[in-house]
């Protein structure tokens, strides 16, 4: 039933078609050539506490690329990403309350978790600190099944893990915040960046990185980005509001930014020196790690011991928390940019994706695009 | 005036051994191969807010050695090492209250700091965190000066830098607290690693590791050493009153202990793989770097980002707190270990440290074995 074995280095579910009684259609990828294709697999018939979501829209992140491709080593194929997902509700289960048919709700990177009242971050409202959590996709549920995500036409889902879409809250860019936007949120949260007048940093001018500089302004920090690119300066203070801007290549500019900022969001996840970026903090001033570079950091000791600096690492955020945040974004008209993309062109999205040839999120038009084989 | 200036990359100072009134004998290293021998230098007249003070004791810090070799590439020749000084107060200025005459007294890192009201450091009470901190020795003081510390027969220091010895706190195995205990105390209490029923994971048992044992179990907390020497369980157990020792080269005991610590000092300043130490955490667990290898760390990003853990670098602690640290050792009794050793046997005792040869701490016995040439 589903359960992942290793192959040469490479998880190999069984197949899983027919393992649920409910019909599904997406695109799966087959192997690590990452290359997408069409996928008939099954969900689960809906639960008590379970939500049928008809999908509409899929971001697509780049842990996506690096899952299709096995880039982690832990791919277990045929794998269906996606875990920036909005849609509509369906079908609600007997013990349902929060949601009912025709609710326009998200799903992000998490779909399970123990619950028990031993786990701390269970209880605490931080699921995605529990030892037992369940991600969206290329991962065991409880019933020993493989988990399949959004780039597929519907999902079915314990309410519990469901986000209530507000009103205002557009279906396509603001899907991308399901996981771009708790990933910045939660840590500038959870270290005391969200403060009006502290300043803070941002590191990459990516999917991650434009709506970090968002919720900092909504915040109403001081934000400054800091890229590789000369070319994004316009693009970040003018159109996206930051209010400064740093080439990491210019010795003169860094020089001058350093111990200026309490915090800095690196989102970059290509290889690159973290060392001078920690002297633009103050004493104390925090550097938190959202991108995950394939090879270790390299890390200077007197850069963290000289004003007590700390780096520390971030991994999404609780269900509570996305809540709040997606109603945070709504409010502050909060959106990412994106590209929205047909379902048939899911491979040559992810090979721009590969590039960094986007501004700033792909996101699958799944509702309109994606129809059976 | 003792302004340094760099020749070859390595700082001179100016003939400095009658700059100030009042004449001083202690013991210098003069170049790279950080040999002492006998310096005849001078101190300044006793100011309005000065104690002058007769060094009894000074404990030999891992920094002294690296400045004396110039490992650092900053240390100005000749150099008088010695941030671990106690003695005795032999004279007091017209505004001084806290000291008089007689009183047993210390001295650490930081002999000045600029103490204005714009700095965010000095008015917190975190002269450690001041840009305009002078350090004990090596460092240029106010009225451009080089500083000299405590391998010496006296010192003239501003009241504020001075430290109260409680009645029960040795002189000799209390002077190395004045470092190596602020260095682990200051960062316990500012992470919130000082409560009872929390584990502390505190790795390398030199001079720093001993007493953050000693503090850890003061302050309630579960102790567990981590070591890469399988011949120090015994005295980290029996003898120190630590929990619990995993031997690091065990993958066994270190894989049983994963996920179990709130936080870890890191004491080695030898360069070592920080990655495995990072799973001894739990959730949001927080990595104290308290040495400072001289090649930078590698540190897989993902050692990070799972369970949101992070690394933080200390760098001692203000007078405030190192005021306050004494106070609790001498409150639970406790001191370094130490080897006492004569002024005149420092070359070799510098050679045993450098080899980790102490168990835990060199102390200098400068008032009975300090002669004048």
């Amino acid at each position: 039933m589903g359960e992942a074995a290793t192959v040469n280095g490479v998880r190999k579910a069984t197949p899983p078609e027919e393992e649920h009684p409910r019909k599904a259609f997406g695109w799966a990828a087959r192997d690590a050539s990452g290359r997408f294709s069409p996928f008939v697999f099954s969900r689960r018939n809906n639960g008590d506490e379970d939500v049928t979501i008809k999908i509409l829209y899929c971001g697509m992140c780049h842990s996506d690329l690096h899952v299709a491709r096995n880039e982690w080593a832990r791919t277990a194929y045929p794998v269906v990403p996606g875990h920036e997902i909005v849609g509509m509700v369906t079908q609600v289960g007997g013990s349902v309350q929060k949601f009912k048919v025709g609710d326009r709700v998200g799903v992000g990177c998490m779909v399970n978790s123990c619950r028990s009242g031993s786990c701390h971050g269970c209880q605490q409202g931080l699921e995605n600190h529990c030892p037992g959590l369940v991600f969206t996709y290329n991962s065991v549920n409880v019933d020993g099944t493989m988990t399949y995500g959004g780039y597929s036409d519907m999902i079915v889902v314990d309410q519990h893990f469901v986000i209530r879409f507000p009103e205002n809250m557009p279906s396509d860019s603001g899907a991308p915040l399901l996981c771009a936007g708790i990933t910045v949120y939660a840590p500038m949260k959870y270290h005391g960046l969200d403060q009006p007048g502290k300043h803070l940093g941002v590191v990459g001018l990516g999917g991650l990185g434009h709506v970090a500089v968002r919720f900092g302004k909504a915040l109403g920090m001081k934000v400054t980005v800091i890229s590789s690119s000369p070319g994004k300066e316009k693009e970040a203070t003018e159109r996206l509001g930051a209010d400064d801007f740093l080439v990491s290549s210019d010795p003169g500019r860094m020089q001058a930014a350093m111990g200026t900022m309490d915090g800095i969001i690196d989102t970059v996840s290509a290889v690159h020196d973290v060392t001078p970026l920690m002297f633009l903090l103050k004493t104390r001033g925090k550097m938190i790690m959202a991108g995950a570079p394939e090879k270790p950091l390299q890390l200077d000791a007197f850069s963290l011991i000289i004003g007590e600096k700390s780096i520390a690492g971030t991994c999404i955020g609780g269900v509570k928390e996305t809540q709040e945040m997606i109603d945070f974004a709504a409010e502050h008209n909060i959106t990412a940019d994106i590209e929205l993309v047909s379902m048939d062109r899911v491979n040559e999205a992810m090979e721009r994706l590969s590039k960094g040839d986007v501004r700033y999120r792909f996101v699958i038009d799944i509702g309109n695009t994606l129809t059976a084989a």
